[in-house]
């Protein structure tokens, strides 16, 4: 199974393509969409649709898995941060590929065992289960392998594979 | 000038379409975009976005003009109506039209002479202006096109026009 995971937000998204195989992850490609802050936001969400839409034709992973959003981020974040995942959810549509979403919770719970982990906790992690040589830079990609590792654990029919 | 006004919702989107041209108005279709409660989220943002990209296709407009999101609605809110403003914009972008935003005391004051009209007189105003037979419904597509006269007000060089 091939998942992207994503972390949305409107100058930086966080992805993270992992192949799940046989209880073990490996990483296929991570790192960031960016936008540019002084570009009208429409041309910012085509961009962030753009590159999406490029990595889905480029990688064809089975599925994408999101995080929900937080509701105690101040409203004009939660808006830009929709309007980022409407385009995100929009070009995963377009692939004809599911879409799956998981809580702050789960996603912490999956990769640390422990729904209020600290974030640090859950960086390493994922670090650990991707066997990567550091933890992925910004925090966005982190989170994004984070929520492809959630994914896979509650697809795989094994439970909790820590 | 073919201007493209909407009133971005995940449930309902108001649209109006309007030629506005010597000062006047006519409204050249109107109504609502619809999405289905029980669909998931990703299923919906592109049922929203297949049905904006067919109005572009078919009727051509100029420029899309929106409002600018209240921030005084709850989070959640704003989340599904930033994700649906998200791929109203992506679709813009993508037909290569311009895209002006507007705040609600900019709209209230070009269709109704005072940024703190009711909302009742916005939509008398709506239906004066555009010598319509009656108030649209829902309230999404009057505000819609109040948006498409906030903009033609906004860019006709004649200032206020009422």
């Amino acid at each position: 199974m091939r998942i992207l995971g994503v972390d949305p937000g409107l100058a930086i998204t966080g992805y993270g393509i992992v192949d799940y195989r046989g209880n073990s992850f490996s990483p296929v490609i991570y790192g960031c969409i960016r936008s540019l802050t002084g570009d009208p936001l429409y041309q910012r969400l085509k961009s962030i649709y753009d590159q999406l839409t490029n990595l889905l034709t480029d990688y064809r992973p089975d599925c994408l898995a999101i995080e929900e959003l937080f509701f105690n981020r101040n409203v004009r974040t939660a808006i830009a941060v929709g309007e980022a995942r409407g385009v995100l959810l929009l070009a995963a549509a377009q692939a004809g590929i599911e879409v799956f979403e998981y809580t702050p919770l789960q996603v912490k719970q999956a990769v640390a065992g422990f729904g209020r982990a600290e974030k640090q906790q859950v960086q390493y992690m994922v670090k650990v289960i991707m066997n990567l040589p550091e933890v992925p830079r910004p925090d966005d990609v982190a989170d994004a392998l984070a929520i492809s590792i959630c994914h896979a654990n509650n697809h795989s029919g094994l439970g909790a594979f820590l």
